[in-house]
């Protein structure tokens, strides 16, 4: 067992870092193969971004730069990886040598975690020799759609929730570790204001919640005896889970609890739903701890929860103080996946693109300018050329330096900071675009500048594909 | 950098082992410090099953067992980890001295993976003392989950394919790095061909696939020195990508390719189609092979395809070879998690249950019974009590014992087995249950005894609990 983690292992992955290399399609490795035999060397340019959004969503938060640049800045082919790609009997030894002797020389611009972005807007862009650049797609593609799938998914519960405290308890059902260690960052990062998992509360310093499922109450004889046992030892922590046989009367044992508790000069925590009619429950339970004296005991529920059902149940006055959700939110239940990509966009100083239906791409490295109104909210943004200039009434590009030459530009951001940046981007945005259901469209328009690039690129194109 | 993994880390991860007993929900250590402050250290059961199944699917396939073991096997609070909770000043020191020495001593009874199995049936039960198996909950569900997720979704696109080869290509867009590397395998269990994932295909002697992506093709000047730059380096395993500007056009200049090889001797693996309308794309390029005499020259076709597309393509004639199969089944799209349970049955030699509305759980140490018609088709489970008798024209129980006391009782199956296994049981498995929408229903009964143990368990805490 190692005494400590290899560095960098825990964020990027947790893959070990020597296997880091190897985790990506065998056709990355395939292409570079070729492109080491015709050495093709030159600079590309790769921009990572969403082609459409899935129902239902307006806008994406960014999510997962940090992996990304320790994933970069750490890159290498160890021997073990190497001894892996030699026993395919596929590559010959002067490209595994070549590849054991890589590292990630690139630039590489980027959004800051947790800022609102659209459609075709690049999350970042990488600039680096052909074979560094093609090479990181698998990787760079899994870190960042993870994050941005669960930060997107996560920041409607917290609008649904208007300022009630949300929990993040999804970990059991969140497919594999790195997802549950991810989801619960995700989920900070968007406003969930605690999480279920130990391991990520530890890690990022994410405050934790947690006290009894209905194994802990079926395992004593009587569920009073439970409550009272728990009381005991968390005597200022409780949260009793009500639900076991017959919630109205858990309820009663929980004033009962609340009252020996203040006897001793504590309080009761909360008491918490999990399921059957949570609108008539939550009010039945709030009226019996409302006529005992305990207004303070919090009433939390959970249960198949999502943002659907905390509008729902808020809609319908339910007077509940904070929510616990969990699988329907890590999984992003309602759109499973993003149409996340990373495309080529320039190679060796030339223009690229495909011209399959539904699929074009904008060409070469970009810069993303946004406008806010008079009112501070974002009015619209523009997708340009990196190198025009900042248009009138437009900020400096979301897309910023932060790798240069493989070596980061600046220390990552604490989660605090990625977490607050996220909040007042989401409330820069127009209300329209925060609708859980059927949501607007932010206007994203593409300067006369990037436009030109591409009719030109598509013209050489159809031109060379013609001849 | 460490010279090699930890062991059991890759496996049952890739969590670091020092970091795996944290991988849980808070509530688990606060129930724990309960359970340990009354001395609540009599043998518990969990049973580890899936409540109900997804729409459209009529059973499951149980996966994640090895990765269950190894946790159990290895599962230790490490120093680090004792300090990290001790600075949450949530746990008195003598609990977490307690959790310093502790070890997994307990049973586990299980099904083999690749088993087929229902809604209600355990995949796995765990006895154990209290404490020691409550905690497991959490990173119990997270392992079974995510594999049994994926390989129910895998195994019908593989069913729809009617023997045409599938490969992975999803790790670029599955949640995290973990579910990546299960993805992979759970696929292969269902019966896949193929994975793009490297690591996996590695670490598993999973078979590898893949060639070129659009990139590589536009990075060229001209698609067809893409073509031919990869044919020169990979003689004998080009999978040609036809649309990134005209699929014809490319698929006349595959012909070319073909040509060259076969006159050195080699031959063009295949085509590929990630675009466009499959079906009369498919049917005309294969007309173009066929017409220059390439008959054996495969199509393969991908993008954004699921078991349903995989279906309707077959179903309209298309001449296809060979499938390249990502994200909707990696993220299970239709159905993205299952309502997997772990759920207290007895606790002291007492059978306990909650009460709760539509979440009542089946007593009691179990047993699965299968029976077999004489077309050798499942006809009919019985799920009962494990300490009643085989009934008769049964086969013994699926649920096997496979730990005692903390050890192994015997070594994991080859991953051939496991797939070897699946393909048996699905073939098993009448054809009604077998279609993709609308599946059936399978018979799964309750013993006599267990329905009386139910009965018994239920009078009792109902007649304790109006008490």
């Amino acid at each position: 067992m190692p005494s400590e983690d290899p560095p960098g292992s825990f964020v990027s992955g947790p893959l070990l870092l020597h296997e880091a290399a190897l985790f990506t399609d065998l056709y990355e490795l395939t292409m570079a193969a070729v492109y080491f035999r015709r050495h093709m060397h030159e600079p590309a340019t790769f921009s990572l971004f969403v082609r459409r959004l899935p129902p239902d969503r307006a806008f994406l938060i960014a999510a997962g730069l940090e992996d990304v640049l320790e994933f970069l800045r750490t890159f290498r082919f160890s021997q073990q990886a190497i001894a892996r790609l030699r026993s395919l009997s596929r590559f010959q030894s002067d490209f595994l040598d070549f590849l054991e002797n890589l590292s990630f020389t690139g630039d590489v611009h980027a959004m800051a975690e947790g800022t609102v972005l659209f459609a075709d807007e690049p999350l970042l862009e990488v600039t680096a020799p052909m074979i560094e650049a093609q090479i990181m797609e698998t990787a760079l593609i899994n870190f960042c759609h993870c994050q941005m799938l669960i930060t997107s998914k996560a920041v409607r519960s917290v609008i649904a929730a208007r300022g009630r405290p949300i929990a993040e308890f999804g970990l059991r059902r969140t497919p594999g570790t790195d997802a549950g260690m991810k989801s619960a960052r995700s989920a900070f990062i968007a406003g969930c204001e605690l999480t279920s998992n130990v391991l990520a509360g530890t890690e990022w310093a994410i405050p934790l919640t947690g006290t009894m499922a209905h194994s802990y109450v079926t395992a004593f004889p009587r569920e009073a005896d439970a409550f009272d046992a728990f009381a005991e030892s968390f005597p200022d922590s409780t949260v009793l889970l009500l639900d076991s046989y017959d919630t109205i009367a858990a309820a009663r044992k929980a004033v009962d609890v609340a009252r020996r508790l203040a006897a001793q000069g504590h309080r009761l925590a909360g008491v918490r739903l999990d399921s059957g009619d949570l609108v008539t429950l939550s009010r039945k339970v709030r009226d019996i701890l409302d006529a005992a004296g305990f207004s303070d005991v919090q009433v939390v529920v959970s249960g198949g929860l999502d943002e659907l059902a905390v509008e729902q149940l808020l809609s319908a006055g339910a007077p509940i103080d904070a929510f616990g959700i969990g699988t329907r939110l890590n999984v992003s239940a309602d759109a499973p996946y993003l149409d996340m990509v990373y495309k080529l966009v320039s190679y060796a100083g030339r223009d690229v693109l495909k011209l399959s239906e539904g699929k074009e791409t904008w060409v070469g490295s970009k810069a993303v300018y946004r406008r806010r109104g008079s009112d501070g909210r974002f009015e619209g943004d523009l997708l340009a050329l990196r190198d025009e200039p900042v248009p009138d009434g437009f900020e400096k590009s979301l897309l910023e330096p932060v790798m240069r030459a493989g070596h980061l530009l600046r220390p990552h951001p604490p989660l605090s900071q990625i977490r607050e940046h996220s909040a007042a981007q989401v409330a820069s945005l127009p209300e329209e675009l925060k609708k859980l259901r059927a949501a607007g469209e932010y206007p994203v328009r593409i300067s006369g500048g990037l436009r030109g690039r591409q009719e030109r690129a598509k013209e050489e194109t159809e031109r060379t594909e013609r001849a």
